[in-house]
């Protein structure tokens, strides 16, 4: 174990701890103030932020071009970027709302209220908007932050929380409301997922082994925002035209994200009707079609056989598995064993089938007539999310400012005692 | 590890989401009939339980006397018992709840429901009567549960759960709903916390050693029932006869509880006019007071020296750590520095001082001119409780049927993509 790394973030927690003290006192206008000044920051340094860029573009030369393509910051992406922070100054301040008040009948009135989380540790991967977006909703709730991105985008990211705390500063805010673990050393994950003496909570947004590296290590509550492995129904009673828009949305909007469509279902008796037109239009889009054995009768040789392996991949590609079901409870139970309980939809004409689909699959959302696509903070009117969360405790599905609260009670009596 | 032991709590863990998944679509009379049924079979096998019992108490015969009270079920306790679990069918099932519902311009519609949360590990100390307590709420709100008692109260377990998964099976809710940890392994603890894949929660009760094991091996979110280090604080402006009677109150009704109290703070402008009163009146009921420099100037020989360890004790016994401090500002760092986010009250007349107390004292409940004693699910009206969470996320103080649920969105549209 790296003993100065150690130390580095023990210090950093130390901080954060400190800082949230104060940050939790502050005033929306204070905040607001704060991130206002992020803004105008980002705008007057962007020659530093554009060439620290730079820098990591030069330096990850031999990455993908789609990783270089996440991790390139241009003057359009980085007026976005100030333009994203602006629009959380816009959103209600969730802090201090009263949820909940009542009265005993005793006397005692008690209220229960929204409180800042505390210290949110953020561990996240190449791209730098992460950075400035997570970091302005959590100055906006009152929460101090702790990032860890991704090595390639250290230089883009040390420029970005310089601004951040710089803005956090004009403001009267404190500026270790923002840090950011500037070592690369991947140790530096586990010792923060250790570090519960400071940190609350700890989002990994991530593929596989970023995710496992913080669950076997966390002391603290961990809210994932990992996989997606997102399904669509097409019920026997469905309307094809309106299932083929539905099924090409959600696999082909936009393909490489978490509520994107991985496997479709299909009712047998509607197969033959809908398949063939369906799977012409996937295949105009260029999406390959991985079928079961009955998919792969019906639609003939252009269909790859799906492997079991297939039901439980999250391709983030133009690939999509296809299987026809029986029946509906058939597809639900293909959903609950197969599935990451994120998103999916069924597309039917028959209410009861509809409801009893909604009732019966456990993932944070359900969607009836609906692309899987809209399982979004910005698509749900949250107007900003710090990701989708694939877990069940306390934010599931998009997490918006109000998932990052948490509350206390205050009670008033009048000398009451037991 | 234990192979085969490791190999029995793998197969709890699948019946459990097994069961888990049955449950959480069962109606609320089906989870009501089985409440009912636990409660008369509870009183049929009366015989068997506490018979079960002698044996425990005769096997921990060289338990303390307060462990072997705590064990201690008998005719009239097992009725206290079977009453609890009839009570519990009497409070409104939060399970379907509406959270919230709300149409977005584009007509989709959102509804946030409340669910399950899924299956629940539920680790705890000797008394038996947590056995059921925990079960019939579990129950309750749709989730499969696993128990692991304490290795002193076993055979009264073992004969409880047989009565809850009967229970559950004469109204055809799955027998498995309900399971114990029936080795008294230690290592059934780890074993249960690495358990991600069935076990959606683990709820600790216990001390630091239990809870530690739990919190370092635990791959799941935890919601630990902790300890409780609570203060009054006596402002400048209190009522002295209110202030006496909150702190004897908080003290002494019940010493051995998270919400009884710790430390006192007073004010050094009513130290002199309160303190020996109210330090008359604990000595009166038996408490040893340990006091910083000031308090032993003011109260004399009687008061034991305060040392820091101190202010970090939880006595949970007729103990009371005082001290005077010099303004409000000082009480609320004090409780920062050393308390546990559990319970604080000040006393006070002054509006303005106690609004900045409620708001500065991150506590899970802040009181005002009321006892620290009413943070308790059964005080807030919540019915019934699991414990009190000493955790941020997910749930925070009484931890009722509310918190023993998650939620989900469901989504309704017409054909909708983006």
């Amino acid at each position: 174990m790296n003993v100065e790394l150690a130390q580095t973030i023990e210090r950093l927690g130390q901080n954060a701890r400190r800082a949230s003290r104060a940050l939790s006192l502050a005033t929306t206008d204070q905040k607001n103030a704060a991130l206002l000044a992020i803004g105008r920051s980002i705008e007057q340094s962007a020659p530093e932020i554009l060439a620290a860029n730079a820098a990591d573009l030069k330096a990850g030369q031999d990455l993908s071009s789609a990783m270089l393509d996440r991790l390139r910051v241009d003057p359009k992406r980085l007026q976005a970027i100030a333009d994203s922070v602006r629009n959380v100054v816009l959103l209600a301040d969730p802090v201090g709302e009263t949820i909940k008040g009542w009265s005993r009948p005793n006397g005692l009135q008690i209220s229960k209220q929204r409180i800042p989380i505390g210290v949110i540790g953020i561990i996240y991967e190449s791209r730098p908007n992460v950075t400035c977006d997570a970091a302005s909703l959590c100055i906006k709730t009152g929460n101090a932050v702790i990032l860890r991105g991704g090595s390639e985008s250290i230089r883009t990211n040390l420029a970005l929380v310089e601004v951040l705390r710089s803005g956090c500063h004009q403001a009267g805010c404190p500026e270790d409301s923002v840090q950011l673990v500037s070592s690369t050393d991947r140790t530096g994950v586990k010792l923060l997922a250790q570090l519960d003496r400071y940190i609350d909570l700890i989002i990994p947004r991530g593929g596989r082994a970023l995710i496992e590296a913080v669950v076997s290590s966390a002391r603290m509550p961990v809210i994932k925002h990992f996989d997606g492995i997102c399904h669509v129904f097409v019920d026997a009673e469905a309307q094809i035209g309106m299932a083929t828009e539905i099924v090409i949305n959600a696999k082909c909007q936009r393909p490489g994200v978490c509520n994107a469509l991985e496997t479709l279902l299909v009712h047998e008796k509607i197969a033959p009707k809908f398949l063939p037109a369906c799977a012409e239009a996937l295949w105009q889009q260029g999406v390959e079609i991985r079928g079961d054995q009955r998919t792969l009768s019906l639609l003939g040789e252009k269909v790859l056989p799906a492997s079991e392996e297939d039901w439980r991949t999250e391709y983030l590609a133009l690939i999509l598995s296809v299987r026809i079901v029986r029946s509906l409870d058939e597809a639900i139970d293909h959903i609950e064993e197969f599935g990451s309980h994120h998103s999916d939809a069924i597309v039917t004409e028959d209410e009861f089938a509809a409801e009893k689909f909604l009732r019966s699959v456990d993932s944070a959302a359900v969607f009836w007539n609906a692309s899987t696509r809209f399982n979004d903070g910005g698509e749900f009117g949250f107007g900003a999310e710090i990701g989708i969360s694939t877990d069940r405790l306390h934010a599931r599905g998009p997490m918006g400012l109000e998932e990052l609260t948490s509350y206390k009670y205050t009670v008033r009596g009048n000398g009451h005692v037991r």
